[in-house]
């Protein structure tokens, strides 16, 4: 016997969102460029005029997190200055000036029979973005968003969720100023923790993508929960390999680049594999070169052997994401051993060698199956703005739609438009 | 307290199918071009070279479908003939000569730094096949997998077990006699029904992608259960749209052949929508013609008062895809209703618009969110050999990587190649 059911407010409410955000996406679809374009300066200004209103709801949340005794670099993250809304106004000027992906013509080509058919970018549809902590997320995805046709759904964390509402709230008085239906842009309201479950389920087929942005734990979640397709990185367990006909200069700055430039993100090397057959020359100045900037090192007996301030290295560390001032350090026998090693502890992110053979670059070039594969340059370039797509909304790791960064061009799918003359089909 | 479980022989039998299969992909992923092709014009002669033994386990299929009293339909899917086994061989050697996709440059651009990056193609991976009755799915897929440098898992219906058997047989022989990895192309040895689901879980991250040929029920199943990107139509629930400005020969001639050519087909129109502006000169020879074509109709108040034939239809007769001869038919107020109903009771998959007039039709092509979307041109082109893909694994009606025909362009994704001369990012 079925008991009267509560009535579910966060699912309703979500439901809502979702036809909202649908009925929204219709008419993002054919908007056009410069109405798009307009309602993207027009944010700008709208968050330029609530720059007071912004640090305010700010200064609230960040009180909150001190409160809670959340580390200083998760209150970093969470902080806005002056500069850095006056950023987020600036980052939304940037994006109008982005090229529209959406009605460029992929493809076209005639049949024999006459028929001439384009394949055509459209908007994906309705994306649903799953964030951590910083506010600046909100105004960049939900304008990347909008930019390529999409709504946005914005679901950020609750730490931020007073900055959030001001910044969204901007968002939607530039997109009413050109004329744009508000709700192309929305945030969820609730800080209920069901909201995000019913957001990976789909909202009832009306959220077509999920793209999270944070820590493990939410990306893990949302992967493994999520009942519609998800554009994610789980970690970026980079490598940087130095063969034996590596620049021994080069090779030291790649390591040292690739580990230290900014330690925290996605793109920065966990692990060093040193070709046994350089070992001798090349291991110990490695070693000098990552611990002079600071860098903690673990490596395998070989590397221990080489240099007294290299850890011993366990198993676990292969597969590790410091995130931190440490680099896992092993020495291997060759390309195809690097290659072995990388398959089996990475995370399919980005891998760079360091050669000056180009027969062995090019193995590792086409046989390696990260998303980006470099030669001869640092790993911290896996970014969309250093691969010229002008703006990111993350790094997808998977295999299918987005590889890589994740720009305007990624968040449309696309069309078949085929022209005739009468033909039907013998 | 848990209890000793019993070893499930099933699940451990697919894991290990998932294991090889994703081994298998590794060496194919890189095996070339004229290796691949050699193992296509090999299979062809083992399939020649077995026909006795096809046909004999053939016989065996049908003889036991019947007996379970099978549709004639059904039966006539199951049947090979020698000519149907030559067409099997023949597909092969087309294949062979389809242009590889794997190492094709999609895009290569220079960065101010001085990287180059290049957008390659490489296979995505391992691809599983979960299919009904048809034994020539069996090579079709399987061969298209292979060439486009991906390891196949073949699960299809037990009525066709053991041909496919065979067949699958046939293709490994191909494989070996090329150096390649039998395992590059697997069967499913059970019809324990347990190892579809083991398959939609993914096997143990070792399957990438999931392609369901068959009807509503199984591809129903596999989208409400994979945990694993799909490939699929559910349903091709196509329209055809006489506007007013249409040449009335032409919307003739457009709606027979999208509805009766072939009505099995998912490209068979399901609806035929007629402007209310051209009601009352094209309804009736729009009837008559389908009428004469051995069409039943099921229309609206408009359409019954227009002719005797017409059926009253029902609201659920929109929705419905008959692959039968009949069609639904509604007149509708312009474009902008038929892009409503379209919407509202379509598949998105493939619809055309019949019209003389250009801003009606580019208001069609470009506001109606499909995979295929066609001006005076019939909805059966919706096909890969006919778009010029040369062959084609199925069609995709969900948004991301593939949608529309998905040939083997489309069984393949993209990694950044980056190529350095040692640069550092600031």
């Amino acid at each position: 016997m079925s008991v009267a059911t509560e009535f579910d407010q966060t699912l309703n409410d979500m439901l809502e969102l979702g036809r909202d955000a649908r009925a929204a996406a219709k008419a993002l679809a054919n908007a056009g460029t410069e109405r798009k374009n307009a309602a993207l300066a027009a944010m700008a200004g709208a968050i330029r005029a609530s720059v007071d209103e912004i640090l305010k709801a700010n200064a609230a949340d960040v009180d909150l997190a001190k409160s809670l005794d959340r580390r200083a670099s998760f209150i970093d993250r969470l902080t806005l200055t002056p500069d850095r809304v006056e950023a987020i106004a600036r980052a939304l000027e940037a994006t109008a000036s982005l090229p529209d992906p959406v009605g460029h013509v992929v493809e076209q080509w005639d049949r024999p029979n006459g028929l001439n058919i384009s394949r055509v970018r459209v908007p994906i549809g309705v994306i649903g973005i799953i964030y951590e902590s910083r506010p600046n997320v909100t105004a960049d995805a939900g304008s990347l968003c909008m930019k390529s046709g999409n709504a946005a759904i914005l679901r950020g964390g609750s730490d931020s969720f007073r900055s959030s509402a001001v910044i969204v709230r901007c968002l939607q008085d530039g997109l009413r100023e050109a004329g744009l239906p508000e709700t192309a842009i929305q945030m969820v309201q609730t800080t209920d923790r069901d909201a995000v479950g019913h957001m990976l389920e789909g909202l009832n087929g009306t959220v077509d993508l999920i793209v999270p942005r944070g820590g493990k734990d939410l990306v893990g979640r949302v992967q493994d929960q999520a009942r519609v397709p998800v554009f994610a990185h789980l970690e970026g367990i980079c490598h940087v390999y130095v063969d034996k006909d590596a620049d021994l200069d080069m090779a030291c700055d790649i390591a040292v680049n690739s580990k230290m430039r900014r330690t925290g993100i996605c793109g920065a090397a966990e692990t060093l594999l040193v070709d046994t057959a350089a070992a001798d020359r090349m291991l110990k100045p490695l070693i000098d070169a990552l611990t002079s900037a600071g860098c903690a090192i673990r490596g395998d007996d070989a590397s221990q052997a080489a240099d007294g301030r290299v850890e011993p290295a366990t198993e676990n560390d292969w597969p590790t994401e410091y995130l931190d001032t440490i680099i896992s350090l092993r020495v291997v026998d060759g390309v195809d051993e690097a290659m072995r090693h990388i398959e089996a502890h990475g995370s399919q992110h980005t891998d760079t060698i360091v050669t000056d053979n180009a027969a062995t670059a090019n193995r590792f070039l086409n046989e390696l199956d990260s998303a980006i594969v470099l030669h001869n340059a640092s790993t911290q370039f896996a970014d969309g703005g250093e691969f010229g797509f002008g703006a990111e909304i993350g790094i997808a790791t998977g295999k299918l739609h987005a590889r890589g960064p994740v720009g305007l061009e990624q968040l449309t799918t696309f069309k078949y438009q085929v022209r005739g003359s009468g033909q039907t089909r013998p």
